[in-house]
């Protein structure tokens, strides 16, 4: 870290602040600028409550240097970490699907949706039984219920199932049922459920939240790792910003920045990056050109009666045609579709 | 809610957006613009799966009318709501100081600011014993023997007790010990962490998530309530925007907003709003100028120090200064500073 | 537009908004909900002063329905247009790709860059010679030489040249040595510039400001397009976010949206979109896939010592490879590369 | 600056980057890590095009350490100026208050609404005769004659005049009739209009633009002071963030950090900042609560009726109050109001 004193700071000053790096186990190289000091300090000083600092004498500001993640860090393993849940997988040159319906509705519903998504290509089914809603009032989904239709419908079709939990006491009761558990874009920084997923032997799809950082998010996925469980991956979901022409403004940047920084896979969710069912068939042809790892995406048998983001959901066709669509692309950017076998 | 059809929408398109308002159980009256139909659904419509209508043939957008949340309305509840708990009031006219340091790190330590903020002026104490760290590398708190730290404090000093509960299986413990349950920002929208403090007798501070818009922070205030939890104050401690030479950018305007749409008493944090020591006062003061109920205060026997959040933190000499300047401008403003009796 | 009534409001209050909707030539509609009334207002409300509405008494909000902007409509002008300049060429299946370095800095590196871009198979050369800078003490262009020197690169190349204007003194200057004249997004509601851009018969190259919305980006188009220039390209420059891991956001949303919305054509710029050169061609090709009519593309013959934005600039050699793929995707997705004829 | 180099760079590259460093006239100093190099380049870097270095090879990023204005700076001229324009003065522990309509609509409104701000304590007159409009279809200003008419209200009044300045070839024109020049907060980096400001002997009313760091907008105000012109107010008025619940988010933290580290005085604008007529009076005194040197507020005769921005101007009545709550709070914060002599 670089602790850049003020203009005015005293030599008095900078010799505290010196110190203070030493007690921090550093070692502190001064160097004397035309019109200010500035202290390196030399160490690992993850964990440390160097943050502090800043608020010692005539320091101006503290700048870190080091990356506060290890684990999920490309640095720490060069090679990218493929994911194999049943027939899906993502990464390492594979674009696997998930796709289903945002929420579990009936036995009818999501098995039909599930038979759709796997002859469209998809080797994931997703599906909402514990629902995270903005409003009470709105529809809190099927619960045990839905995760045992879930259940059902991997049976029929062979798909792995992917679904959310929302809580650290719900954690064996979706693993139960389920292959990957969807940690939601809220519960992002809710630590005590990333530890309990980081504990399951489930793969784990973490969103991004809506307004953390990738720093935050490589974070929260070192929280999960840090506990044993290295199935993880990172899914960028789209950010909260001024636009409202979007529900979220999602940046495809994220594709190739975390494949730089991070060996995890990156999957894309043009539903709700984008929020109109209208913008999802190019956002995830321009997700596989970006190099994402998987897309998850949200289909409907009628999404104008859906119970939850209808108005983000394919119908079936729709989806049949970006699917196609993906697996061109895929060929031009020299990646390989994940497929049943 | 509005629904605006495409102006190419066909009179078949309008006819089934008409029946499909009919099935929701609203009345639908249509208006003929010069270019566009639009279909007014009159009816309470909290609850329906609206949204999906946007899915539907020929529409252009969805545009809600009424509020969506309730309890939390000041609509429903025209006078404003108190908080009392203990020595802390506020609300109506009054306005409470929680103070203290970010997180609980020793006897010596929570026992010695207890007894200067007390002095200062304020009547709660606020001090982390579980923490929310992005990092799964830094101090994540004492837990319960922070806890027993507090309530020990409490007994020396009179000053209720505010700290943060993270899972719902802390919420028993936490409440044991203190007076206020505090949601953190991040947890703002953990439903089932809202539901269990909705279920508590304790009062509960339930921050605004660093990128929830007002709606959100207002349904997820809903989500307590309508567990049966009365006693919620809101608090505003900044959003997440394009600025970084503040920690987060804190939007004062949040407070007289939410008196108009909430009989809910708001709360600001300028600690963690600025994240700079050096803007709390001035933010304190201009806070209290905008009418706030309360505020939220870091304070720390030795900033620099701090196992967290130093950097925002106060001195007692600064937060004694900083009590006595919104004490001069509370009286300015026609509010009362709530006091020990 | 649709004027939405406070709950308490009177019915004097209504009876006088139907009165001023009245006065703006508009025929009004009420609509008696269960909880609020709402008065939709019938007519082309474009050029009213509607806004002020929203400060009459008992209203609560005034939600427009017309989109603001006409000419620059999908539904005006339902056909794609095509922008052709010499052997530029952007739109309705066609994509044409500007290149070349930030600044122009000397004879040398414009014609090298000019050979290479081409080589590579870009139609359009870029290039600054008058150059916004934040920073007063910046290197601010060539200026008129500038100029001579781009014209300079289309002659020995036969490329067209794209190039910022700044100030409407400039219009005639810029317009005699360049084919496209840039708006940058520091100037997009710079409306004097917009009004003598829009009277030029050169085409315009209309970058989106950091933070405007998508409207005011079409009404910006708008003002161009309504002094007369129909020939104006818009630019995705990228948006200001929370995100810092990259300069600007890009959301390349804004292709299919635009597609939506208006026929002008869409031209994605990846280089201050993410303000890496690493992150640059990954993105190239995702705007490809989106659908993007177009690219803008910083290359320097030697990136590390250009005089502006050397760090999100490609050498010779990545702008080739990242054409090759360009060009594969766009054959994936049925999208012709303009090429030199 | 510092360069920090990547965990893998070579020797090779580290002395490469060393040489680079040294030929923009830097002095380079090598810190070993325990992960990676850094180079702390010594020397005033302003001006070079240092940012370009972060393409160098095995270069990770450039992190900037001087503040990059200088006239502007607090370190430059620690006292705080203070502007005087007739009988107005802003800074230096006076707060001035200018007051007004958006636009000039007519004499009998611009005289009326000068007479009544004046009584309220108000020693400016704000209002446009040149306006910036987001749509062209929009009331665009009664231009000259606008500011004949804000002229005669000086004469009956002997308020001082602001009004905006849109292009360089208004800037004789509006310097006429005013005492101050706006400059909008589109145009903030519209640096031709800048410096023709800079070169007017009138005082500048510079206002941050909607997605402006602070930097940025030091950097704005530095291009005119550079020019010779030494009397700028700085205006905050809001930003573009995710909020939709006012028009901007309006960040009083602004006015503590901007008198840190500049002396120029800060202005708030709290009808554009907001919105909303009714949160104007709230964030007015939290402005001066917060140590604004000045308020500039939207007033008119007839909000309702207003040719712009009725939604967030107040009454003559509503300013009155406004005023007089303001006064209070100054005194309590030990600030003077600036009055009419």
């Amino acid at each position: 870290m670089i602790v850049v004193m003020e203009k005015s700071a005293t030599q008095a000053q900078i010799e505290h602040m010196i110190g203070r790096v030493q007690e921090l186990g550093l070692k502190a190289h001064v160097i004397q600028g035309t019109e200010r000091t500035v202290i390196a300090a030399v160490g690992d000083d993850r964990g440390s409550s160097k943050e502090s600092l800043a608020s010692g004498p005539g320091v101006s500001e503290v700048v870190p240097i080091l990356a506060p993640y290890k684990v999920a860090s490309r640095e720490l393993k060069p090679d990218p970490t493929q994911i194999q849940v049943g027939q899906f997988k993502a990464g390492a040159g594979v674009v696997g699907v998930m796709a289903g319906p945002c929420s579990v509705e009936s036995e009818e519903q999501i098995v039909s949706s599930a038979h759709a998504v796997k002859k469209a290509g998809a080797t994931a089914l997703r599906g909402g039984a514990f629902k995270p809603r903005t409003s009470p009032y709105s529809f809190q989904g099927m619960k045990e219920e839905g995760l045992k239709l879930l259940a059902l419908a991997r049976e029929e079709t062979g798909l792995a199932i992917v679904t959310e939990v929302m809580s650290t006491e719900e954690v064996d009761l979706v693993a139960k049922y389920s292959d990957v558990l969807q940690i939601g874009a809220r519960n992002m920084q809710n630590y005590r459920l990333l530890e309990a997923v980081g504990n399951s032997d489930r793969a784990v799809l973490l969103k991004r939240g809506a307004s953390a950082t990738i720093e935050e998010f490589l974070l929260a996925a070192e929280y999960i790792l840090n506990e044993g469980n290295p199935n993880v991956m990172l899914c960028e979901r789209g950010i909260r910003t001024f636009e409202t022409h979007t529900r979220f403004t999602l940046p495809l940047a994220t594709v190739p920045y975390l494949h730089r920084k991070t060996h995890l896979p990156v999957i894309i969710d043009p539903s709700h990056g984008t929020g109109h069912a209208y913008l999802v068939p190019d956002m995830s042809v321009a997700a596989v050109a970006a190099g994402a790892d998987g897309l998850i995406i949200e289909v409907h048998p009628t999404p104008e009666t859906a119970a939850s983001d209808g108005y983000q959901s394919l119908t079936f066709p729709q989806f049949d045609e970006t699917m196609a669509r993906c697996a061109r692309v895929a060929v031009a950017v020299d990646k390989e579709m994940c497929t049943m076998h």
